[in-house]
C-alpha cells in the first residue's frame, strides 16, 4: 500500500513522525505500506512556490490513502496563494466531498471538558461535514472597497452524495440521523431538506430528524450525548465540528477523515499548526495517531492493528504520561516512546 | 410615548401581558406611555392573511418603541409565506439593522448552565449581529429540482453602519471588541476585517481582535469570560448568538433589542414561542420583563424605572418562586402577582 505523507507545517512535521513511528513499531509483520512525502501548504509554498502542488495532487490521486499533520502560521499569512487555500485547492482536486470527525468523549478525560460532567459524559456522535461545495466553492464570489458577494451553492447530485453518506453511516451505528439546515431562510437548505426526506424512504430503519443551524448550535452543547450522526452543509459543519470538537476537552486528541467517491480518503487532526509551540518536543501527538488508527480501520480494514495501537496508547495516558495539553507533563518523544515500548 | 405591542404566537401573548402587567405597575407616575396592539406572525396569518400586515408596519414606524412576544409555530409551517417570513420582512421593512443580545450569567443561576461553574461565571458580553444583510436577504436566493442558490451581499456602508454600532458599544463598556469573519475563505469577511481595521483607527481606545466562526464557536465555549463585544454578519450571529445564550443556563431569562438608524428599536425574547407550554400559565415571563426594562433604558433612558423592576424581580426570584424552567413550580401569574407585590 501507499500512503502519501503531508507533514505540512507548524506542529504537522512533528506529530506526523511521531505517529508514524509508533505505526512502524506496532505493524512490523502485520501490515506493509510504503510512505511517499509530498509538500503542501506553507511547506509547499517554501519548497516549490505552491501550497498545493501539482507533484502533491498527483501523488495523492495514485495514493492508498493520505495523511495530513497541519498547515498555515503566520510566516505565509500574506502569500497571494495562502496554505488555506492550497488546503481548499487539495479537498477541491481530490474530490474530497465528505469529512468525517468522531466526537467521543473520553470518560478518563471529561474533567478537561468546559462541560458538566453528567451533561459531557457518554458523549458519542459523528459529525458529517458536506467538504467541497456551498460558500467555499461557490461562484461569483468577490469583493472590492465597495461590495462583496459569495454564492452559497448546491447542486442535487452533491446534495443526495453526502446525505446517503450520512445515511449509510447512521444505518451502522444507532440509527440515529440528525440533519442540521437553516430552511426557514435558505434556498439552499430547503433543497437539502427535501432531498433528505427523499433519501429516508430507503434506510427506514434510520430515525431522521430535521434541527435549524442555531438550534443545533444550542443542542451539541446542553444535550450532546442526543446525538448518533449529524449531516450538514460545509460552511455550517466548519462550525458545528468545531463547536462540537470542544465538549470531549482534549482537541489534542481528534482526527478526522475526508472521503472522496472513488480516490484515496485524506485522514488528518482536526486542531491547526499551533506555530507557538512548534519544534519544541510538546504537542500531543495522539490527534495524528488517532488519525493513523482511523486510515487503518476506514481505508485498510485493518481494525486488529488499530485496536493494538490504541490500546497501547491508553496503557500509557492511564499511567499518567501524557502531554501538557492534557494536564502532563511529557515531551511528544517521552510519549511515544512509551507507547512504543507498550507496543 | 406610543409602544406599539405586537404579541405574535404561542407564549408570545402570555409573557408578553405579564411583562406589561409589571410595567404599569411600576410606571405609575413615572412614566406615560400608551400601547397600540398590531399583529405579526402566525396571529398576522390568522387575523389578516399576512405574518406581516401593512398595518402593523406602519403603527411601528410611527412608534417610540416596539415589544415584540415571539412568532411561529405548527399551525403555519406550511403557510406560503409564514411567521418566519414575516419577521425577516418586518426587520427588512422597519431598517433594524443591529441585533443586541446580553450574554450575562446570573450567579444564582449557574447550576442551570451546562457549563462548569468556573468556566461560565463572570460571563458578560454583548453580541451585536448584523440583521438585514448577507445571506438573509441576498440576491439570486432560488432553488428548484435540481440546483439551489444563495447569495452573501454586503455593501460597504451596511458593514460599516454596524462596525461603527459595535465600537460605540464597546467604548461605552470594558473597550474590547472581536470581530468574527471567515476571512480565510469568504469575500464578504475579507471585505468586513479591511472595514473593522479601518474605523478601528476612530476609535484608539478600543481593543479589536479578530476571529475566525470556527474559532470563535469553540471560545465562546471555553473562555466565555474573555470576551467583552462580539459584532458578527447576519447568519453567524445567528448561529453564535444562539451558541452564546446557553452559556447562561435560562433561556427564558434573555432579551434581545434590534436597532434601526432613526426610526424605533425593537425589544423582544430571545427565545421561540414555545408552543408545547402555550396557554398554560407555565412560561417564564423574565425574557419579556428583561425586554422591558432593556427598552427603558435604551429607548426611554428611564434607567432608575427599569432598576427598580429588576430589583423586584430578583427580590422575588431570590425568594425561590421561580417558573419550571428555572427549577420551581411558581405559574407565570404566581410569579407577576409576586413582583407587582414585591414594586
Ligand atoms: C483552514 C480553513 C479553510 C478550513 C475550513 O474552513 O474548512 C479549516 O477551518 C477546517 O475546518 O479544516
Ligand atoms: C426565525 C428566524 C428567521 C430568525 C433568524 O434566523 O434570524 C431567528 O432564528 C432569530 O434569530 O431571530
Amino acid at each position: 500500500y501507499k500512503i502519501v505523507v503531508l507533514p505540512g507545517d507548524g506542529i504537522g512535521p512533528e506529530i506526523t513522525q511521531a505517529a508514524l513511528d509508533v505505526l512502524e513499531a506496532a505493524s512490523s509483520g502485520v501490515f506493509d505500506y510504503e510512505l511517499q512525502y509530498e509538500a503542501v501548504g506553507g511547506d509547499g509554498i517554501d519548497q516549490v512556490g505552491d501550497p498545493c502542488p501539482a507533484a502533491t495532487i498527483k501523488a495523492c490521486s495514485g495514493a492508498d490513502a493520505i495523511l495530513l499533520g497541519a498547515i498555515g502560521g503566520p510566516k505565509w499569512e500574506e502569500a497571494e496563494k495562502t496554505p488555506e487555500d492550497g488546503l481548499l485547492e487539495l479537498r477541491e482536486n481530490l474530490g474530497l466531498y465528505a469529512n468525517l470527525r468522531p466526537t467521543k468523549v473520553n470518560n478518563s478525560l471529561l474533567d478537561l471538558s468546559p462541560l458538566k460532567k453528567e451533561i459531557a459524559e457518554g458523549t458519542d456522535f459523528m459529525m458529517v461535514r458536506e467538504l467541497i461545495g456551498g460558500l467555499y466553492f461557490g461562484r461569483p464570489k468577490y469583493y472590492d472597497d465597495k461590495e462583496a458577494f459569495d454564492t452559497m451553492y448546491y447542486s442535487r447530485e452533491n446534495i443526495e452524495r453526502i446525505v446517503k453518506t450520512a445515511f449509510d453511516l447512521a444505518a451502522s451505528r444507532r440509527k440515529k440521523l440528525t440533519s442540521v439546515d437553516k430552511a426557514n431562510v435558505l434556498a439552499n437548505s430547503r433543497l437539502w431538506r427535501k432531498i433528505v426526506e427523499e433519501i429516508s424512504e430507503d434506510y427506514p430503519e434510520v430515525e431522521v430528524d430535521h434541527l435549524y443551524v442555531d438550534a443545533a448550535s444550542m443542542k451539541i452543547i446542553t444535550h450532546p450525548t442526543q446525538f448518533d450522526v449529524i449531516v450538514t452543509e460545509n460552511l455550517f459543519g466548519d462550525i458545528l465540528s468545531d463547536e462540537a470538537s470542544v465538549i470531549t476537552g482534549s482537541l489534542g486528541m481528534l482526527p478526522s477523515a475526508s472521503l472522496s467517491e472513488n480516490g484515496p480518503s485524506l485522514y488528518e487532526p482536526i486542531h491547526g499548526s499551533a506555530p507557538d509551540i512548534a519544534g519544541q518536543d510538546k504537542a500531543n501527538p495522539m490527534s495524528m495517531i488517532f488519525s493513523v488508527t482511523m486510515m487503518l480501520r476506514m481505508s485498510f480494514e485493518q481494525d486488529a492493528l488499530a485496536d493494538k495501537i490504541e490500546a497501547a496508547c491508553s496503557q500509557v495516558m492511564e499511567s499518567g504520561l501524557v502531554t501538557g495539553d492534557l494536564g502532563g507533563r511529557a515531551a511528544t518523544s517521552e510519549f511515544v516512546q512509551a507507547v512504543i515500548e507498550a507496543l
